[in-house]
């Protein structure tokens, strides 16, 4: 009988982890802790020492958008291979939200049983940042990544809120698109070491990949 | 120097609260739990009630719409009469997605500090029990509210998921306006008592406010 738990992590803050995250990550036997080259291992894994004391095995996921496929399968068996009766796979976030686990999940099928455990996303961490509502009432939000750059004229005006992630690259462009509707703010490493919450700003910005743009439509008029 | 924390509460399994959620219930001297009439008082009280034992002071919010803003400061009037140096105001969820608490943020000015300590939001809890993700690689998400029927054609086959929330009415609508181009799952207080998570079915429609519908695109060629 094998167990896996996915479990989101939160924001970066150790103490955002969930209750129940952080029960089973000190029953585990062992924690998978992806990474991908550039990204924040190291603060997954003092999240996770923080709480376990199990053998802890780091997973490089490659960081192209065209997996192949072949790569996932090996990771899947190195998994299954160091697996133990209670494993953890742990996600910064949430697992539903943009992580490695639905990366490898069709090739886990050595456990018999594979729980999620949700987590505080960086979305709304970076909200309780910023002290603001994402959404009130009847408000709509969208959620894109920063390389979407077909969907910000599309929805300009009907979403109250626009959350741009990912924001390595063109929120220089999206803010021009979007400034004369919305008030911007820009959050990066909310919770995390160079966390910076503030107005956008071109001069600002920095190009961070765990950076977001949230976009406040001015005079609501549809709520 | 009095303190205020907005603390999400999540989904509603009380092991889901975060664990400095957890840590300043412990610590709080009065904790503030709004309710609306016919909504879960009962279940936002029995997570406090397992981690303080503070004194609790409920908070009744009137539920239409276009609420008297005199009711807001009314209800700001008393957090502060009975506010001590430790406060705590509670949400189910995540306090940035639809809460009360920014319905009367404006009128506590009482308080020398107020922090916001994110939580589970409905949305990925009921991801996490469904095991799917929301969004992989550049996929964009639109959170809609149901009676904003506009935007449901508006935004269709330009996200890959979407997410229609307060599903006490229009979910018949939607999904037929959605389901050729969807995967469509209901999904209906996730961790609560009453919890339903099945492909979408009219049959099984029980038109809950805590419900959900979840739209996949099928055969996506955008991502």
């Amino acid at each position: 009988m094998r167990q896996l738990y996915v479990i989101g992590l939160g924001p970066g803050d150790p103490n955002l982890i969930t209750v129940r995250g952080s029960e089973i990550l000190s029953k585990a036997e062992v924690v998978f802790v992806p990474y991908s080259t550039g990204t924040n291992r190291s603060l997954a894994l003092s999240i996770v020492e923080k709480y376990s004391k199990a053998e802890i095995v780091t997973l490089g996921f490659p960081m192209k958008k065209d997996v192949d496929p072949k790569d996932l399968e090996r990771i899947g068996e190195e998994i299954c291979s160091k697996s133990k009766s209670l494993s953890a796979f742990v996600t910064l976030g949430d697992p539903s939200l943009y992580s490695t686990f639905f990366r490898v999940s069709n090739y886990l099928g050595c456990f018999n049983s594979v729980e999620i455990v949700p987590g505080v996303s960086s979305i709304t961490a970076c909200a309780s940042k910023a002290f603001m509502p994402l959404a009130l009432r009847n408000e709509a939000i969208a959620i894109i990544p920063a390389d979407r750059l077909d969907l910000i004229s599309k929805v300009k005006q009907d979403f109250e809120t626009i959350i741009v992630l990912k924001g390595n690259e063109n929120l220089d462009k999206i803010s021009e698109e979007l400034k004369d509707d919305y008030d911007l703010l820009y959050a990066r490493r909310c919770y995390l070491d160079g966390e910076k919450v503030i107005p956008w700003s071109e001069n600002e910005y920095d190009k961070d990949y765990f950076s977001m743009l949230i976009c406040k439509v001015r005079n609501n008029e549809k709520g």
